[in-house]
């Protein structure tokens, strides 16, 4: 006999009471949690640092934007009355009185009959109402007594407001520009500098300890060994955890010790704001985390849901903070954090987001697996002529760890005792990729 | 008059001939640049830090996947022969003569009529070519002299190989895992971690260089002065470096002085893999991108593109090393650093995707801009029963910096004289985003 616990020698009755589960549907089960994802502290970052953060204030525009008249051309400013009239046959001459490069002031009022030469992007003179572009005008230099002067020579009527940008083109003073909640990509970070906003109130990131359990782990950098598997979870959920907006902490793997896992999670509660354990779920004789979430200072929110894979996903709250137990198979471990730690974490940065995009797609190819709970598949989009068809991967088992890295979308398959066909529609999940 | 250097007393048969640009179709633009975008050095980093990293080479498999037998259920590894025939009216009893925990390794030598308890990830024992579910025995005691043996009785027959996941279903030894120039994300780094590469060998990040030109520019501490503007393109363009794969160093902004800017760019030519500037490129009488590309060290690529907006963008090459001088204006910035500056940088990584995804969508409404150029206007994705629809911003002129960020598409309009209307089908080309 190979050396075990007395664990395993529990009767079928006692295991059947441990392990009773109520399968809870997947929208209830994500109901359940939402309450107990509380709303972090904000901080301030820098502006180069604000990427993938959270914003945790509405920005409004502290001016307007464009906050000076600009001119949108390379030419010269003018007052378009000027042009009333003007024609090939009667052209029209303007004397150029000053010239305006950006950045630079206008430096001279204009009076009717003048202009200014002026550069894409400088501050128009507010006498003038409009720039006529560089090539619709011919430079000449007449004298004036002992002095040269430069004129133009236009051939068309010019309209009021012609390549000028108008004060609060895009924005108004006070308009709101991003919403709190907002993460913070390429464009969030363009309009922020653009304001000046160079320290950027965010929600702290969300401190979530991860545990793996099971003493068939063996680490990373170990050599392997029969009948041991590495733990590869542990790195797949920091990911998931960074891309969901988290900061991951790997702790320890516990093994299959109840006291000593208990003890483990209780430390790590103190000091996170989420604990995720990976493995330990499932109804064997040395799952440990059924009886963990037993204990009278745990709340278990659901310990079964209406899903493969990852049905004995299960969650709990222990000081008002959030525990999620996570399937030690990585193709359900995977699903489980992003059906129900994502809009956790989401939530607890005030996310308007909470949830993985979803839309629909026409299946690519027939799925004939059948079963009583939801199945969520991982999957590839293509594209084609406008649709958007959803590929199944040919290995989804629960198990099946290789497949995770081709997929970008979770492909929902309803109860059904049919299959669904290549050609119908069904809903898809976004998965989140950092690349493109 | 307002303080100006003498270049834009210059006279327009000179302008002409400094600015005359041959503009050249974006995808003979874009394959221009590509031969000068050399392949980085490779480097270790350990598995934690690996995310959003290339891969510099193919990763095999070292070992099959699994890489023993293993029970995909909690039950009783059995001899399936021992099976043949059984039924409610004829069960066989096995006598159960091991105990197999996930991690240990099977202790004794089943021969016919026994069987070994088993839990879900467990080693099956050599001998042993099938694992019945828990819920399918019947557990019993019987004694044997003084000694009391477990037995299970099954009640129908069992096939080979039922529940037992044979080695290397997922992968066998040698097996390409992941393709050398492949961006590492969630499910590479599962991957990686089940087969203990904790070292991983990827691409080193492309330095690039950013510039911004015109002295109109404020930094973004700075407070609102009339007719200037924030430099908010540094910041913008550091986000898509990094979102690109490369790493962004933000240099001091260039003053309109052609000297100065020239022994600052030399001299980040011989720090940085890439250099980029905005700003400088339009045809104004200070524009100084132009000259600058007109050295004799410097072999110019191209000075204008067929592209709105954009389309003054520049490239050149210094010392085999790629220049990009975008334009100032925000969404000209953008356009030109997803479409030129990206490639470049993918292309350094040895990543097997260059451009931007692109794809066939429906326009969602009628976009009547028309243009000798073909456009590339900002847009959102949105999904409807199968169907991709891509919607143009309201405001997409080239100066608009506002509608970026919410934007994930650039549409592409080619030249037209009469307009897009809703419903045709445009090519569009995904833009990345840091989040889902």
């Amino acid at each position: 006999m190979s050396s075990v616990d007395g664990s395993m020698a529990g009767g079928k009755a006692e295991k059947a009471e441990k392990f009773r589960r109520q399968a809870m549907e997947v929208s209830a089960a994500q109901a359940c949690i939402i309450p107990y994802a509380h709303l972090l502290d904000s901080e301030w970052v820098v502006l180069a640092e604000a990427q993938g953060r959270t914003l945790a204030e509405n920005i409004t525009a502290p001016h307007p934007y464009p906050h000076f008249r600009r001119s949108g051309m390379d030419g010269f400013a003018i007052i378009s009355a000027d042009t009333k009239g003007c024609s090939s046959e009667q052209p029209v001459e303007l004397r150029v009185v000053d010239e305006i490069p950006c950045g630079n002031l206008p430096g001279v009022k204009l009076v009717p009959g003048t202009a200014a030469r002026i550069m894409t992007g400088a501050k128009v003179p507010d006498e003038a109402d409009a720039v006529i572009m560089f090539e619709m005008t011919k430079e000449m230099v007449k004298p004036d007594g002992d002095l040269q002067h430069k004129y133009i020579e236009i051939r068309r009527e010019i309209e009021v407001g012609k390549n000028v940008t108008p004060i609060g083109l895009e924005l108004a003073e006070g308009d709101l520009i991003l919403e709190k909640g907002r993460s913070i990509g390429t464009g969030e970070i363009s309009v922020l500098a653009t304001f000046g906003i160079h320290q950027v109130p965010v929600v702290r990131r969300p401190r979530v300890a991860v545990f793996s359990t099971g003493s068939e782990l063996l680490s990373v950098e170990e050599p392997l060994q029969d009948g041991k598997i590495r733990n590869s979870n542990t790195y797949m959920l920091a990911n998931q955890i960074r891309e969901a907006g988290g900061e991951p902490y790997i702790l320890h793997a516990i093994e299959d010790d109840l006291e000593l896992a208990r003890s483990k999670v209780a430390a790590a509660f103190a000091q996170y704001d989420i604990v995720i354990t990976t493995g330990g779920v499932s109804v064997g004789d040395f799952d440990i985390m059924a009886d963990l979430v037993a204990g009278d200072d745990v709340q278990m929110l659901f310990n079964k849901v209406q899903m493969r894979p990852g049905s004995v996903t299960t969650a709990a709250v222990k000081e008002d903070k959030l525990l999620f137990a996570l399937s030690g198979n990585p193709g359900a471990c995977f699903v489980g954090f992003e059906l129900f730690a994502r809009p956790a974490i989401q939530k607890m940065l005030g996310s308007s987001r909470l949830f993985l995009p979803e839309f629909s797609a026409s299946l690519g190819k027939d799925y004939s697996k059948v079963n009583s709970f939801t199945r969520f598949v991982r999957g590839r989009l293509e594209y084609s002529d406008g649709s958007v068809v959803a590929y199944p991967a040919e290995l989804d088992e629960s198990s099946v760890m290789i497949t995770i890295k081709d997929s970008d979308v979770l492909i929902v398959i309803p109860p059904t005792t049919a299959g669904v066909h290549a050609g119908e529609m069904v809903k898809v999940l976004k998965l989140p990729r950092g690349t493109v």
